[in-house]
């Protein structure tokens, strides 16, 4: 499991005044490259050296307390489930200030080969990588 | 049943090139404001005048084809459920040049006083606009 | 010179409530591509298959009125100077209701090599599509 | 003057897989944020509280070397004039791997009541932040 500390940046809201539903997708993007920071360069290298990606083929969410301009969201992501091509993947979102549960996301993602964009055996490395963050969400 | 044409922009592919999973929600935030052109001055009248908003409290997607950079998106947005605060709404993401299918979402959204943020019955001429998109997702 | 009517979305506003400044450049951007439209597959086609694109050199803005949610920018694209790698070109934002002059951008490209990220003669359909809108900004 | 490390995030390089431009602006406006740190609460609460922004009135920019996914800017920001109202702002992009330098922004800022969307004098506490950060560009 990691945790990644992210602040609402001055663009991030909406014209509701909250942090636009669709950055929590982006938040959680932003954690799951982290789970991969045990591999060689990282995400970065998987995907512009290696042309490896995670491509999500479903991703579910409830939300249930909003983010504001400012705010810091701890999100906590884990490995939920791990196949040999596919992984699901969980991110809690918490609200630093309060510590108010703001959102939970499911994440499921399969390896893929960026050439062919054809879905691939995750490598070793990669997979040890996730499995070390094997846990509950 | 609204259809929205969206034509993938320069940047909105991240890095794998293809466009980013985040924007499939964005998309949708943009055919679900088109569900409330009924109302006067439509969703932007909601939000800033009468501070009444629909935030997500749950979004779930099933992605199965890939957008890239000029794709254009149809996304068919339909009320699957309506309830008296809240509504279920459906997009369907088709590619337009080989009527690929590409995403289905599902978004329940709930009325909310944006000044309280609390929830709130939906006002008569707001729910007959979402009324008259009732269907199938 | 093209115009492109831009509607603001919800999601393009910031803590201010205002259009975040950073997407002026993001609209200038998608006038510029029309300016290449006489080009076959227009911009898309040049920076997918052709591997040319136009990074910018230069940017230069004067914001003179904001722009707000559900607000509508007409956004008048031409091309103030050509050159053989480059151009200049000008965008004078209009708010649609009631003709404000938003802001005016100035805005120096070069033709790409993508590959080799080196700068090159631009194309003689390219440089012929751009002629075609030479103009005062 | 101070120094905003900030690495290109996976989903901000655009189909010619630079990053897209318009992002510096916005990697600037959070550089400028920062030198509102000795602000009591900081610009968030400079925005969100007392209802005081600083909208861009003018932003000029050379880019000279371009950013890729995981690269990481350094963004050095100063106040290079400060006036009763306006401000203007100096932000040098370096590369960090290997010190490029890949963009000087210049950005006029002016003290603005958000309620009445009016210039105002800079409240005095503001104004002492920001004085403690004159530099060169």
């Amino acid at each position: 499991m990691i945790a990644l500390r992210r602040q609402v940046r001055f663009e991030e809201v909406d014209a509701a005044g909250l942090m636009f539903f669709a950055h929590f997708a982006a938040y959680a993007h932003e954690a799951m490259e982290r789970l991969f920071d045990a591999v060689d360069g990282g995400y970065v290298a998987l995907i512009t050296r290696r042309r490896i990606g995670f491509p999500a083929v479903t991703l579910s969410a409830e939300f249930t307390a909003p983010l504001r301009y400012g705010d810091v969201a701890v999100v906590h992501a884990s490995v939920v489930r791990l196949g040999t091509k596919s992984a699901q993947l969980g991110y809690r979102f918490e609200r630093e200030t309060d510590g108010a549960a703001c959102a939970l996301l499911t994440h499921t993602v399969v390896a893929t080969d960026l050439g062919a964009l054809k879905s691939c055996p995750m490598p070793a490395d990669v997979r040890a990588a996730l499995e070390a963050h094997l846990g509950p969400r």
